[in-house]
């Protein structure tokens, strides 16, 4: 199912060998059964092992090809008889687990790729893989079973931590990154704040002598910028998820397990809790406070602190254009009438 | 006109050629008159052709020094008597076809450049061009007339159709990309999507076995990004054309000769009929359907499906800061009252 | 207080060298007390000078433990006494200056380094240096003193001024820039614009024979776009800032001293005066003019012209979300009622 130039394929698994990668119990179905890939219910054969978790596509389950499936307990009942079934609490998570048991990511192979640049003084792991045309500076330490990919480009004395994945063509500069993480090809880590202090006299240039921390597991999306800190540090904490083309200020702190989609932007200093997640092309405020198990709505304008577990939004959703241009006409009239 | 040290310009072109390059009947004026350059109406000179395509312009008709001009036919009767015309329905159209023949690009100069690493299993066309410190991977297959430019990433697999240029520092990785397109520089294709399935015992991530699959004559702009599918593919269809700094997530379907501009993003498995235009900035909610020949205006938030043809749009236009205030203290107002 | 890995230490200076290289007027403490770096005021100590700038922090003066503090003269008398001053009326400005002195930025090593391409018809001043892997194509013109970063990619023709940085990857093409500026990573100057005209024959590329002309002093951050212009340039003007991910579209026109906050972006052929000011991911519709020192508030919607000195907002701020939910609908149930 998967293209073979892009992914590779373990030969078919044991369903017990399923079983045991994914956490799920077999419940039916003969443990040697041969499973060669995971599909949808809707296109899956004999040979796929498929999941059902939203009830929404039960309608599907009965009518399904799938030699197995993964399956809440209370869904057993309605599984066609000759469905091999594995059941958990959560037949997604199982899934996404089978689908990279059966698709293993190939390991790194170590060592430098032509043409990177290596400072000398740099400590490179011997377990880690320096990607073609990457260029490590002076003093920086790169992990165990790091890959720096290629032509991407990290600066003196950055830090990498265990088992990171620095995408290609990302830049990394005035950081110290943890472990486990990835950072998607081009992102730009560490660079100086937007700050500046401007009179008649000319601009002076604000020194951002901080630095960018980031936590163990974070993702940090393609494209996307983290400008490092003035006096203090930005931090991003531990297991956040940042989407691609996000931007986020120099000062800021962003707590643990937060997940902010593509395209949001966090203005300088603004503290943010742990497990906040943010919808896409968000935007907010500077020097602001948002507690922690916030969620905000796409597109919406963060213009005050946020206490924790609340929940906002902002924006008028599109409609018909002739609907939307007499909204606007009639806010605009509502306002000079009412408030004169 | 042009700066010669970006651009090349062909010596002087007859008039009967520049007529033959871009489609239009030389209605008046000798056939071997020479045209050095293209100009706007107001600046052209004697050895310029201009175009008047917009009747708001018709005004610089009169009295415009240009020696030629594209013109449609209803505005002949108006031209001064000594310009040269060239007729044509679509006087923009062919002076663009005039200005690429008269500043012709350069061809490829086929072949590998200095401190270019190409796998050796990647298939290069003889006729392809690898520019200086690109990066090719294991079994890429680049096709004929294609230009990698310098610092682009091609991954392992990747195919690249006849007479695309990728741009410097673009990545492209687990994506079949058609012909005669143009990846911008920075842009990123192909990275995983942005989804995972987090409980308290930890994150798994979701795996993308999916591509990016790139239609023939498709135009990707700088730094956007598109993530490859999870299960099936993100698709971009024959002829769209993708803006700066645009976000398509994981398992997107866009459609044929879509026009989508700077900074929209639309998340994952929104499906886009063909024709769809969307102005800057529109974001898109995640597993919609938007219908053939839909137009967003800029800025929208699109968060229900819509169907075909339909034009909407979204948001409030800015207006003076105190009006502002007032109108969205109206708005808070209003609704407290008449909601409660 | 800095990371060492990260920013070189001068060693401790004198007061009357911190006041020299501030400009501020050592008026308490004796010259030749030895300062060791800059804090804030909650965190220094003895051998730190720190700074008073927002009265609302004034609280902290009385307690800090810092060895001196700039401070504007209306604030002296509140001084603990023991504290050594350094008067100003730009305390924020000048504890910049001090930090920039105290962590100077490491000279220039002119040279080219290895693995970078640099084309033989490039004239590279003596005193500019050129990273690892970078790549400088024919006829560029590389100013003194400039840094053209790790992987970063100058395109033929292109000048870079005296003094300006261009940072890791970033991509430069048909372009002339200023001197003494910061072009952060990734940012991609001089693609064509977003331009075509498309019907049913197919779609006509609108040839970009422009070119982006970048004044003195200007910031371009990391990964922003800005496009060439089609017929005439694309300008931004001398000590202009722009923060990171903003699009500048063909043909528009920057002026002066102009600051671009992240994410904005600005359509084809609009021109901004002097000193405008944009908070961030602010959209500005094309064809527009913007008058000087024009404000413009964050996520604004500009569909209109503006003119010199005004302040615009758009944009509703967030809200609990059943709040907004409420808000939405009256927004719609008066515009159906009031308008029909």
């Amino acid at each position: 199912m998967v293209d073979p130039r892009f992914f590779d394929t373990r030969a078919p698994a044991r369903l017990d060998e399923i079983a045991a990668a994914s956490g799920a119990e077999l419940a039916r179905g003969g443990p040697d059964r041969l499973i060669a890939d995971v599909a949808p219910l809707d296109r899956a054969g004999a040979e796929h092992v498929s999941f059902l978790d939203n009830p929404k596509y039960a309608g599907q389950l009965a009518r399904t090809g799938a030699g197995a499936c993964f399956i809440t307990p209370d869904q057993v009942s309605a599984a066609p008889e000759n469905l091999a079934l594995l059941v958990t609490a959560r037949p997604r998570r199982a899934f996404a687990k089978a689908a990279s048991f059966l698709h293993p990511t190939p390991p790194v192979v170590p060592g430098i790729a032509a043409g990177a640049e290596v400072a000398p003084s740099a400590r490179i792991a011997a377990s880690a893989a320096i990607g073609s045309n990457a260029v490590i500076g002076a003093g920086a330490d790169i992990g165990a079973d790091v890959e720096i990919c290629a032509g991407a480009v990290i600066g003196p004395g950055v830090v990498i931590g265990a088992g990171t994945v620095v995408g290609a063509g990302a830049v990394v500069s005035h950081a110290v990154i943890g472990a486990r993480g990835v950072i998607y090809p081009g992102a730009r880590i560490g660079q100086p704040g937007f700050g500046f202090d401007a009179d008649a006299s000319g601009v002076v240039k604000i020194p951002h002598l901080g630095r960018v921390m980031v936590g163990d597991d974070v993702e940090i999306g393609a494209n996307s910028v983290i400008d490092r800190g003035s006096a203090g540090d930005t931090v991003i904490g531990r297991g956040t998820m940042i989407d691609n083309l996000v931007h986020i200020s120099h000062n800021c702190v962003v707590g643990n397990g937060c997940v902010i989609a593509a395209q949001c932007g966090i203005a300088g200093s603004t503290v943010l809790g742990d497990y906040v997640v943010m919808g896409g092309q968000v935007g907010v405020a500077g020097h602001l406070t948002i507690g922690d198990s916030v969620q905000i709505a796409g597109k919406a304008m963060v213009t005050k602190s946020v206490s924790s577990g609340q929940k906002i939004g902002g924006g008028l959703p599109a409609g018909e254009v002739t609907v939307w241009r007499r909204q606007v006409a009639t806010f605009r009239r509502l306002s000079r009438k009412l408030m004169t």
